[in-house]
């Protein structure tokens, strides 16, 4: 029934897993990373409320986390959003406005805290809730604009019109590598568009989501607005599942991998659902011998070391042409033997640790599979483990020389290793571009503008997002964010992906 | 792999079923319908060049239908997509002007086969192709007018732009009811944005699938473009299974129940591609206390009987304010009884055979189940049988009387049978319309703009058309056409319907 | 020449003038009536940084106002507005949101100078701000939502692209009654575009003026900016004429009376430069006999008396169904005896001064033509002098009854005066309504969507403003805001309004 | 008064004037040029209706030229207009169609008086009909998506709209040298959005105007519509002022020299009508050391020598880089050496003759000019007066080499003289393009794309068309056509351009 609350739906799935939570140590496992810094920092936790023991990962309306669920606590339901939906877009728009200012009061502690959590450096850390603030920022305009359409109609003395109003609850997966800007670029649409939203973040950042929260939370209620409008839980893999495949919630953004993605989206699908994917990249650059071979080299190497290569733009396959791939190269080698790696909040380091273990085997096992394939490591290739690495996930930063038809480079690694390889013609190039199953992201560096045209046309890249001469990462709220293919065309952000969040209606 | 041909992975499910396709008859069994007639319109037949035995039912540029499949036949391939992707826009709409000459020309001819195969009546017929004829006017339109954007960026000396580029091939399964509209729609857009576009016509009517891809196959040829751009494949659910599984197939437009619907978007789903789905409607008319009465039955009347109750935006259910009801189902059952049942082609005629003999069926045990159920039956319920009924599939259109809590209602079922029933306040005339799984079509009736405004917003009817003092059918091309939850979400036709037969590009 | 200044134009304009100002004692003046009130308000005046002596009246990045003009003054040149110009666009934007945050900081303080100057009241003053900090709002969101578009090319491997790039200097020469808004809405435009802003505020509120481009100086300079991007000249007619002659103000923004409008739009054209005009409006209620009677009336109530009748979309005329007559204008009656005349600081009020004695002659002068053309006068008519009201221009809200063929309703007076007249037909209303020269803003009262429709349609009210069952006045941002006819055809606020800002190019 | 025929007024002064049109033979000097060639190409005037004496100027529902006009013939006013506007806009849509369709029947016929009369060669004169039959296309798909926009109101329970409204009658004034393509272009879109139309053509082209005056009758009268919705008053200066100053006339569309179109506009202007203005154009072509070099001379030959130089968007200067300049100029000189000029009917004729003696004085007199400022002819320069050019306005295209200050290219001469000069950095080159107050249209050929996005950015040409590697001229459908400053600000066709037929209303 759509009149029901999420909660319960959603509160039995976390009660039947949160013991297992609890000793899978979700919330514990991150106070292995942060609490130890929790007395250096603790003017980050302080600021944002967050205590050494964050027991409560359930928010609804009021914070809970264990025993049963009082049926008097305000769930997600029908009738609270209802009195958003009913609320003038306009002064939806100035909530949002005040969410906005609240994170701009507290932009450093929260970019110092993606920082510890997920592991990027701190100006990455800030940089991306910088892009919360500027979704809702965007959000506030759209509020003024967000326009139906009068349609001129066939009938004498009738019109046609087509409206855009909220589904209802709007459900947000979101990933590690970006624990606070997938949920702003979503939560920011779902609420200007009159819609609930439920979040579970990813089970190793829930201090991001449980900081964000509680500012939603406070802005929410000085706006006389039900806090549960933007509810949380934190949870694993069950919580996941629920949130898919309850009915109720009516779009589904999920950020992740495509293995899981393909899941997600036949169950959603299976439910006439609609649900918004944005999962793996395997995004390239190609680089054209007509281009400005500096500008090329500085942006691939931000492109594919930073936040230590799990970004989900981060470049991983860099085609060249083969009359500049030796330059290319010994201009990179030497970029990346200059890359410092270490503690992501101290001054000049390029490259923070990766976020778990597994990543570590990830990369070392991808560089086997180079070998074993035919290709070779041009620099980098180690795990550090030693003095102030001891304890962290760190790698240095790699690249490789692969042929185009190698298997290991038809998958993503979130892992800075960048495979490098060269072509003779443009098309040969776009064909290694389009030659793998998912379509992030690419880019291509090029001084003549019909290469450009070719690249953006129908014959080239096949990518949703098609940059020339920047590279794959860096989007911005005006476009539309997603991919093509196996990523799983999802669109986030700006042009008309709002609409998502809507449903159309022609009368 | 994208480079190769549909035709391969198509023709090897044909050859694999098309015995089977011949046992049980499908072209032999049109012809059990049709050839009796064939004497009778041979002026029919001939002008759209069908023989009494079409035994050919694979067009791929060539037209097939047996034997092994000779590699030399001009496929769907990309090479010969890539000529009309890179042909200018404004030109791809001259030759859509050109086949919609071409389809004015058979308009009459077209019209009657339409009658003939599907059983729908002779205006009814002509005013299928009509709507094909108006998509095609609209995207000559289009051709000039689907813009992409530049969006502003926040980098120096930098523009964004978004374009929208060609899929490949868009798969078109269509139903019965409407054997030429639907499929006129959907190649319209693919054609204008770039696509080629394989047709699976219903097993049940493949003579006007016949006749409309050799109206194209003219056209095209006469522009030299391959004809294969219009492919047809006929054949039963092996072949649709087989297209909707295939990668190459990049965009899938269903017509056709939920049941289906729903394997079939999981599938596409799974694989990453794009549906478009038109599935269930079970439409509802709610008529307030305060409307036109008159202008009310006359809407309703056309609504429910039209295409005998096949149409996916025909009236399933008549929610109608208290006070007003009696004199409401007065008028109708008066109105009802004057309803003559009978050939299509006869003038006078307003309410055809059911397609099939299952219809029948589904007829009788619908009635069994409302009296079962504790409803009755106002008017109609009888299959007729006698006489020039003798051996087609005539019933005549029912009124029946339920409560909205009944199950019977929740479904859709393809016969004239229209259930109706009272409510008290607009908020439970929503809450009925809503009610039900499937969102294709709605519409009130009132005079109180309170009432229209409700009706159309977010606390308002659910489904993709909401229409407001005309009845639940009667798309124009110029809206988007689909509908919410069950109903599969898809949009064909209007507003920015066109965007889903492409990629977009962000750079 | 495009590469020179304004500067030099405007301040030999301002140079022959000044003295002519100083001696018609422009800023005296103004002291005459704020002055006076310097003491009772001086936090008002502190706040604001507003002097008693405010004798510099011009700003192009230095304030100064007397002698000769400093050559090494940083004037309104090309260079400058450049620097805007290539600025990326979302940063336009954010410059804007500090502009809207250093307003917030001062409504109240702002407010009440609008309301001290103006003489409208505080509730109307703080609103007017707020019309400001809404636009500013609106802007930043269009910094990333002003779209350019990609457009179908028929020629093989071309796009065409439209443009909208900035024109250069936006001229605002604003009128009294909005004394801070309409200069707002001009200027938050502008510079998204990436202009600069050249305001000539009326000569009867130039504290208004001072205020406001204090803050903006301040926070252009806060972003490494020119101030002068936002110059100010205050003056007369003759600074005016110079502005609205010279070729470099490339948009010219002009609010005031169609006579001089008339001459403005001529001069502007004839250079081929850009008008938006704002020139008089002759509104219009239509009442139905359907209508919510009581809404209309509070409606017709706030529209009339509000701002003392001096609102460009203030309602004059009232056009009431006969059968309804009586029945409203008794109620407007009571409601005319209970509204406070006064100062329009003091709570209560809801009708302050006019703003000049002229408009006291007008008052006058208008209700001897009523009587003189064969009307009367219902209710209201005296001129205030006594007590409390002895220096002030204070008239008594006044409603006449008329024949809509009187010539004294042809014109606009800005007072207070509401002219009522009888219709039989709905056909007869809109000739009434749209039967006079000036069409700004006009609207319905009715309960049935057949006038709605018809009241909206091609046949309906000629107006730029055709509301329904809300006043005449109350512009909101997101919808374009002007008139048609003598109302000059600008309009300013939402929509694409943005564009007569900038020129298009198509390539 | 709005209610009352543009007819009357029309009449009046065509009454006034008609004996002085008579004298000076407005009709009787096209037969000068064209009946000589009566007997020779009798099929064309016989195909399209027209006499040897067309003695019947003025059409407005019944042709008529002379003696009193009689009442009862049907007037242009408004409630024959009404009837179009009540039409619902997709079947306006239809009979642009049918109006294409005769057009399309007629097109080498028409094509063939086009060049007859005005003097251009066939092929010019077939493909202005084209642009004609391209607009109705577009018209015809413009009628389906002329959208309104739904608006976010900050009221409660309220929404905002902004319709589009026809405004009336659209008066066009069409110049000599497109007497076909620029009436189409503003009647397809004045129809389209409901207008009627009344056109007065160039003195020197009535019988093109007789030609498609009559088609379009035909098809109004086959859809029983009033065929005084395409009126037509031949006439001269007179009529011309007429149309200008009425209030009737609401928007005037103008194409013609920037002296006329700066008091029409200042006339329409102080009206407060809407005009749309297409001006003087002073076309330039920018050409970079980095461009294709033939590419770039085989558009600027065709660019500055077709239609004779008689095109707006003619490129009348030729903006070299240094190092290229010596280059072009021998490979533009050899190819001028080769144009044939002579009769426009003959194969291979490339320049037809001038339309008036009085430009051959200009041609003259600019060449006089040139050399006296210190330039000098490259090659060209004679009139050609022997032969077969002995009774027509022969000139041979004229290439001139002159410097960036010299006032002779500051002035638009609409004959085929290209004035070269060369630039050093494109900075420089822009300055030069943009240092002339006409704005029309420019391009520059480069390969760089630095070059491309600086020309089209905000610093970059002044000009409404800014062309990148095609030529000045060759405006297409889906874009809009106008230019900037002198030019009159105008834009016709694509885009948006339909909005300036309509008034907007707010609600």
């Amino acid at each position: 029934m759509l009149s029901r609350s999420l909660y319960s739906q959603a509160s039995k799935a976390l009660l039947s897993q949160r013991p297992r939570v609890a000793r899978s140590g979700v919330l514990g496992r991150i106070s292995a990373r942060c609490l130890s810094t929790f007395d250096k920092h603790h003017d980050v936790f302080e600021t944002l409320g967050i205590q050494k023991t964050n027991n409560k990962g359930v928010f609804d309306g009021e914070w809970s986390g264990s025993g049963p669920i009082v049926p008097s606590i305000n769930p997600v339901n029908n009738q609270v959003i209802a009195e958003v939906v009913t609320m003038p877009i306009p002064k939806r728009g100035h909530v949002l406005l005040a969410m906005r200012d609240a994170l701009v009061k507290n932009l450093q502690p929260l970019g110092k805290l993606v920082a510890l959590e997920m592991g990027k450096i701190l100006p990455e850390g800030v940089g991306e809730v910088q892009e919360y603030i500027d979704i809702l920022e965007y959000a506030l305009g759209l509020s003024r604009m967000m326009q139906g359409a009068i349609i001129p109609s066939e009938r004498p003395g009738h019109i046609m019109l087509e409206t855009w109003n909220p589904l209802g609850t709007v459900g947000v997966i979101s990933a590690f590598n970006f624990p606070v800007a997938v949920y702003g670029w979503n939560s920011a649409l779902a609420l200007v568009t009159g819609n609930g939203v439920l979040w579970k973040p990813s089970p190793t950042t829930p201090l991001c989501a449980l900081a964000i929260t509680r500012i939603l939370e406070q802005t929410l209620r000085q706006h006389n607005l039900p806090p549960a409008l933007c509810s949380l839980v934190t949870g694993g893999t069950d919580v996941g599942v629920s949130l898919t495949a309850d009915k109720r919630t009516h779009v589904l953004s999920f950020t992740g991998s495509t293995q899981v993605g393909r899941e997600v989206g036949k169950v959603v699908q299976g439910r006439f659902g609609k649900s918004i994917l944005e999962l793996g990249g395997n995004n390239a650059i190609v680089v054209m011998d007509d281009c400005d071979i500096d500008l090329a080299a500085r942006a691939i190497l931000f492109a594919a070391v930073g936040t230590a290569g799990q970004r989900c733009t981060t470049t991983r396959r860099l085609i060249v042409h083969e009359s500049v791939y030796d330059s290319l190269i010994e201009r990179l080698i030497k970029a990346y033997g200059q890359v410092k790696v270490g503690d992501p909040l101290d001054d000049g380091v390029l490259c923070g640790p990766l976020h778990t273990e597994a990543a570590v085997s990830t990369y070392k096992q991808v560089l086997d599979s180079v070998i074993k394939q035919g290709g070779e490591v041009l620099c980098g290739g180690q795990v550090l483990t030693e003095g102030e690495f001891e304890h962290g996930n760190f790698v240095v930063p790699t690249l490789t020389k692969v042929r185009p038809d190698m298997d290991i480079i038809k998958n993503e690694a979130f892992v800075p290793i960048l495979h490098t390889m060269t072509f003779k013609t443009l098309d040969e190039a776009i064909a290694i571009n389009n030659g793998v199953a998912q379509g992030l992201s690419s880019s291509i560096f090029t001084t003549n503008p019909a290469n450009m045209f070719k690249w953006i046309g129908p014959k080239g890249s096949d990518c949703g997002i098609i940059n020339v001469n920047i590279p794959t990462n860096g989007a911005e709220i005006g476009g539309a964010f997603g991919g093509e293919k196996e990523t799983g065309g999802g669109r986030e952000s700006g042009s008309d992906s709002w609409k998502q969040y809507c449903r159309r209606g022609t009368w």
